[in-house]
């Protein structure tokens, strides 16, 4: 099945989204490239795309059970789905349970200190400049959302938290933080897309804090795709693996 | 005269902080030492303390008359400040009315673009970890402010950015940021700290655009103290000046 065959309107770091025949309809493919560093750690990894866009598919329809519009629509078949077409927010809202990475080195947190209320922290997307962290001042002067915008993405980022950390601890993960992308839809509404995968959340598990996400290539460590495949086996439903004829 | 009597308080980059016979009173000495680039750049710079001290009193005065608490109490003389004692807050809060400096480095603003109302931006005082810039979320979880301590500080930056911006531009000064710190007082309150100066603040001659602060200093150009020395004999009143035999 080839599905990438509309016009390609864009092309990130690790998916490209294609127009498809219905105007307001996308076709988002999942690559197999993963990086690291702010871009210069790279590599093509066979079936990443693969599993995230499964882990995606099902956390994004989780979400749509709890009330949280997302854009995804269906995933015809692993490596792509068709998602509403959005309007992308240049903000990468991560959200924090417990420090790890980035937040240990530039803030003087302890290393497994929890959250709660988690924080939230708004990065710029933009290679240029590194995506650096902003504050709503900043957000406000740049002209990237407006007050009511931010308020609204605050409160749908703290429910996905709810959802998301409550699912994955009844799976046996811990969830310690996630980095998510709001878009408008053609009706204006702050919609959540990208993905919701080991290449943007942090996932260990809950016995053995083993980490099961990006970090272990960040780290250069073996088994990155077997985390992922792992995550993705503790995510899905035995509806989707009899679906995709998954033998984990 | 010699002041420097008292116990050691704290020693700063620029200032000592002295205890006074007086348990609610220090004695600030403003030194002259200069520095930029995260400490790495220093210099001595004779007189720099003694304009300083000026120029922060006759601000925290005019600030005072404003309804504004300040930790000023008096200038002893040049160089010297009595003061409230304050439990400071270890935050930098960083008002901009024009983009300039660190700002024009992090982020796609206009070089001279004018923020109405004025960026706000919050960074850690703490050496170790370079003085990152803060989000509300982030104070939070350091427990280095309340929710209510923010919304206090930020209110008092406002006005005072709005008392010294209106004072300094009937000066032919243009205001496009400062740095202020504040600290408690033995009774709780959230009172104005430090020192506003050239050191702490950006200047410029409001016609020909001149820089008349620490920038020149950073830059590596001539002509420092002579600039401190003119935002003083712009600033001060002919009082001030017959008071301390100022010759400008």
């Amino acid at each position: 099945m080839n599905l990438d065959t509309g016009n390609l309107l864009y092309r990130g770091k690790a998916k490209d989204v294609y127009q498809t025949n219905q105007p307001q309809q996308v076709l988002v493919k999942f690559r197999d490239d993963i990086t690291a560093g702010d871009g210069e750690k790279k590599e093509i990894m066979s079936l990443k795309g693969y599993y995230n866009s499964l882990i995606s598919a099902k956390l994004f329809r989780l979400l749509e059970d709890a009330g949280i519009k997302t854009q995804y629509i269906d995933l015809p078949e692993p490596g792509y789905m068709i998602s509403h077409k959005l309007d992308m927010i240049p903000l990468e809202v991560i959200t924090r349970n417990i420090a790890a990475g980035s937040l240990l080195r530039r803030f003087p947190f302890q290393d497994g200190q929890t959250f709660n209320p988690p924080i939230i922290q708004m990065d710029y997307k933009n290679d240029e400049y590194h995506d650096p962290m902003l504050n709503d001042d900043i957000i406000l002067a740049l002209d990237l959302a407006s007050s009511e915008d931010l308020e609204t993405i605050r409160k749908i980022t703290l429910k996905i938290n709810e959802v998301l950390k409550s699912f994955l601890e009844s799976r046996g993960l811990l969830f310690p933080d996630f980095k998510i992308e709001f878009g408008r839809d053609i009706d204006g509404n702050i919609v959540l897309g990208d993905e919701i995968s080991p290449d943007t959340c942090r996932f260990w598990d809950i016995e053995t804090c083993d980490i099961l996400d990006k970090d272990l290539f960040r780290k250069g460590e073996s088994g990155v795709i077997e985390a992922y495949q792992k995550v993705a086996n503790i995510i899905l439903d035995d509806e989707d693996k009899k679906k995709w004829n998954l033998d984990f």
